[in-house]
C-alpha cells in the first residue's frame, strides 16, 4: 500500500519553499486546486498496470487550435520505447496530447516495445482527436517488462471521459512511482503584456542524475509562444534545473520533459522582449524548485544539499561538482549530519587526476574549513549544528576563476537501500 | 571495540577461495604463520593514534644489501602527504623500509602535513639504519587530521625492537581500519630456476574504486629482480587487480602499493624468461585474489560480483563496466539477491550516450536475459537462485568485438550506510 502523496506534510508547504529558489516578485502561487491554464484538460485513472491499484494512466490534452511545444529526453544509449517513438515520430514543436503511464517503463523491450508504444499512441490520437504525430508518450516504472497494452487502452478511454481543467492532480498521481509527495504547481505570472498561467506536474524519486533529463515533467502555459521561443526557454531552464539534480547519479531510460503552450491567454511572448525575460524567469524558478523537490523526495532522502563549485575550467568544476554530489561517502555523511569534509576533498581529488597537489578551498554553510588544500581552524560545534539542517550548502573553490556550477543532491540513507535492495522495482 | 580480523571465519579459508582466481599450479599456500620471505622483518604496534588502542604503526624492513622495489600511488588530485613525500623524495626502485600507520591519513594537511611526514621518514630511517630516500610512507584513516608525530615516533622505536620475520601478522593489523578480516598471504612459487617466496599484506574496505591504486598493499619476495622487471610486473599486475576492484567508486587520497625484492633466495628472474612468466603469473594471482578479498570485505558487503564487458571499443567497455559496478541501483539489487537486470541496461545506457538504440546483450550466471537490447524469455526461478550466491557474474556484450574488461564490486547494504553515516571516519 503506497502512501497518498497529496496527504504528505510537504503538500501543505508553499511551492517555493527552498532558500535556493526564492519566488520571483512577479510570480504568484495559485495553489494546487487552481486547475490547469486555459486550453488544457487532464485526467488520471487506475488502469491496472500497477499491482497496487493506484492510478497509472494519465492523459493531458491541449484544446487550442495550434499548440506550440518543446521537449527534452534522456541522453541514455538505451532509451525506452516511448522516448524513441516520441523523439522520432512526433512533431516535437506541435505536441497536443501527452499519454503517460507509471508501473511499466516499456524499456529493454525491443521491437515489440516499439510496436506496443505505437499502438497506445494511435489509441490516444483517436481518443483525443489528434494527429498521432502530436501525441507524446511517457512511461515510468520497471525496466524489461512488456507494456500491458490492453490495460493502457482501457485507461485511455476512461481518462478521456474524465478530462478536466482540474484534472492535473489526478494526472500527477498517475505518473508517480516511489514519490512520497506531489511535485506540481499552478502559477500566475505577471508580464508587461498581461498575465499568463504556468503549471507543471513532475515525478521522480530514484534513478536521477545530473544530466538532462532525469524524470518526467509536463509543463503547460496559456501564453502564446513561438516554437523557437519554447525550445529556447525549455532548453535553458532544463539545463539549470533537472540537469543539476542528482538523487543517485543514475540516468533513467525514460526521462522526458515537455512544455506545451496553448496561447489561450492571448498574451504573446515575443522573442527578446521583456515578456520573454519575465516568462523565462518564472519558468526557471518553476523548474529549479521542482528539481529541488525531486531531490528532497529522492528515495530515502532525509536531507538535501547544494554543492557550488567555482574555478578556472568549466570541465573541472563540472567533474568536481558531480563527484561530490554522487559520492556515497559524502552522501552518507550528509545523511548522518556529519561534517566530514575530508570526503569532499577525496571526491574532488578523485575527479581531477593530474592536478596534485590541488589548492582546493572548502566552505560548509559559509564556514571555511579548508584553504589551499589544507585544514584550517574552525568551530566544530557550529559546523556540526549547520550540517543538521534540512538543506546544507557546500562551496568548493578550485584554482582560477571564470567557471561556476552547482548540483543539488540528496543523502544516502538506510531507506534508499531498503527501497532498492528489498523490493524489485 | 573493533573485531579482531584474524578471528574472522574468512581467515580460516584458503587464500585462493574465489572461483575467479584459481591458484596457479606452481603456487603453494604456506599459511599465515609461515613468516616473511628471507631478508624481511616486520612489526606492528599500538602507538595510540587510534582511540580504540588497536595497532596503528607498522614497520617493515628489508635487510638485503641491495633491495629492488617498485611502487604505485593514487591518481587523486588531492593525494595525502605520505604519498607526495614518498613519490617525490624516495628512490622508488630502491626502497628498503616501509613505515605505515592507520588512524590518520595525513591528508588535506598542507605544508604542516608534509613536514610531519618528513619527520617520521627521518625517524624511521635512523631506526632502520637506512637512507631516508629508501623509506616509503603510507597512511590510512581520517582525512583532515594532523598526524600525531610524537605517537608515530614512539611507535617506530617500539616496532623496531619487535621486528621479526613472523611480524607480518602484526604489521597487517597495524594498517587496518574498517577491515573485518585479514588480507594477506605467504606463498611459495616454483620457478624453473628454483623456488622463491612471495608475501603480501593488504588493507582496504571503503573508499575503493576501479582506478589504480585503491588501498595499501605491501608485497615482499626473496626473488632477485631487476628494477625494470619489478616495475613492469607490478604495473601490469596492479592494472589487472586493484585497478579492477570497486567497493564504492571512491578514490582514496592515500592508495599505495609497494613491492620489495630482497634477492635473498639467490633465484634470479631474468627479463623475458620462463621464470619471469611464472613469477608474473603468481604475482598476478596474488594481487587479483587480494583485490577480490578487498571487495568481499567492502564496507557492509554481503555479496560480490564480477561484471565482464565485451565489445568493439575499449573506452566503451570500460565506461560500461564502471557504470555497472558503481551503480547504487545495481549494487542494491545485488545486495537484495534481486535479478533486476533492467538496472544493468540503465547503467550501460547512461554510460554510452549517443548510441541509442544500443543492441546490448546481458547474461547473469550464464543465463541470457537480454538480447539486442530487448528482454528474452528465461527461467525466473533459476535466475533468482543464481543471484543468491556469494559471487554473482554479469556478462554484458556490446556491439563489435576486440575489447574486453572486468570489474569486481560489492553490494550496497544497510551496513555501508551505517558505517559511513553514523560514525565519523
Amino acid at each position: 500500500m503506497s502512501p497518498d502523496p497529496s496527504q504528505h506534510p510537504n503538500a501543505a508547504l508553499p511551492f517555493f519553499r527552498s532558500r535556493w529558489v526564492p519566488a520571483p516578485g512577479h510570480v504568484r502561487e495559485l495553489g494546487l486546486q487552481a486547475g490547469l491554464p486555459s486550453g488544457f484538460r487532464a485526467a488520471g485513472v487506475a488502469a491496472g498496470i500497477k499491482p497496487s491499484g493506484n492510478p497509472d494512466v494519465g492523459l493531458l490534452v491541449c484544446d487550442a487550435p495550434e499548440p506550440v511545444s518543446a521537449a527534452r529526453f534522456t541522453s541514455s544509449g538505451t532509451p525506452a520505447a516511448p522516448v524513441l517513438v516520441t523523439r522520432e515520430r512526433c512533431r516535437l514543436d506541435a505536441l497536443r496530447v501527452i499519454l503517460a503511464n507509471s508501473g511499466c517503463a516499456n524499456a529493454a523491450t525491443g521491437r515489440r516495445g516499439l510496436d506496443d508504444a505505437a499502438k497506445t499512441q494511435g489509441a490516444a490520437a483517436v481518443a483525443a482527436r489528434a494527429d498521432p504525430a502530436a501525441v507524446a508518450l511517457a512511461s515510468t516504472g520497471g525496466i524489461s517488462h512488456l507494456l500491458p497494452v490492453e490495460a493502457v487502452l482501457k485507461g485511455i478511454l476512461r481518462a478521456r471521459s474524465q478530462l478536466a481543467r482540474e484534472g492535473d492532480g489526478a494526472f500527477q498521481q498517475a505518473i508517480q512511482t516511489t514519490d512520497l509527495f506531489e511535485k506540481r504547481a499552478n502559477l500566475e505570472v505577471a508580464l508587461p503584456s498581461g498575465s499568463v498561467r504556468l503549471s507543471a506536474q513532475c515525478k521522480g524519486a530514484g534513478m536521477i542524475s545530473p544530466r538532462f533529463a532525469t524524470m518526467l515533467c509536463f509543463i503547460e502555459t496559456d501564453a502564446e509562444l513561438s516554437a523557437e521561443t519554447a525550445e529556447l526557454l525549455l532548453g535553458v531552464c532544463v539545463k539549470r534545473s533537472f540537469d543539476r539534480a542528482s538523487v543517485d547519479g543514475q540516468l533513467s531510460t525514460n526521462d522526458t520533459a515537455i512544455m506545451i503552450a496553448s496561447g489561450a491567454s492571448g498574451v504573446r511572448i515575443a522573442p527578446e522582449s521583456e515578456d520573454e525575460l519575465r516568462f523565462g524567469e518564472a519558468l526557471d524558478a518553476l523548474l529549479r524548485a521542482l528539481a529541488i523537490m525531486m531531490v528532497a523526495d529522492g528515495e530515502g532522502a532525509r536531507r538535501i544539499a547544494r554543492v557550488v563549485v567555482n574555478g578556472g575550467h568549466s570541465d573541472g568544476v563540472e567533474a568536481a561538482a558531480r563527484a561530490v554530489a554522487n559520492s556515497p561517502l559524502v552522501k552518507a555523511a550528509l545523511h548522518g549530519g556529519d561534517p566530514n569534509w575530508g570526503r569532499i576533498v577525496q571526491a574532488v581529488g578523485a575527479a581531477l587526476p593530474g592536478t596534485a597537489p590541488l589548492a582546493v578551498d572548502i566552505a560548509i554553510e559559509g564556514m571555511q574549513v579548508c584553504s589551499g588544500g589544507a585544514a584550517i581552524p574552525y568551530e566544530l560545534s557550529a559546523l556540526e549544528q549547520a550540517v543538521q539542517r534540512e538543506e546544507v550548502e557546500y562551496e568548493v573553490t578550485l584554482p582560477g576563476e571564470g567557471a561556476e556550477t552547482e548540483v543539488f543532491f540528496s543523502d544516502l540513507s538506510h531507506e534508499y537501500v531498503t527501497i532498492n535492495a528489498d523490493y524489485t522495482t
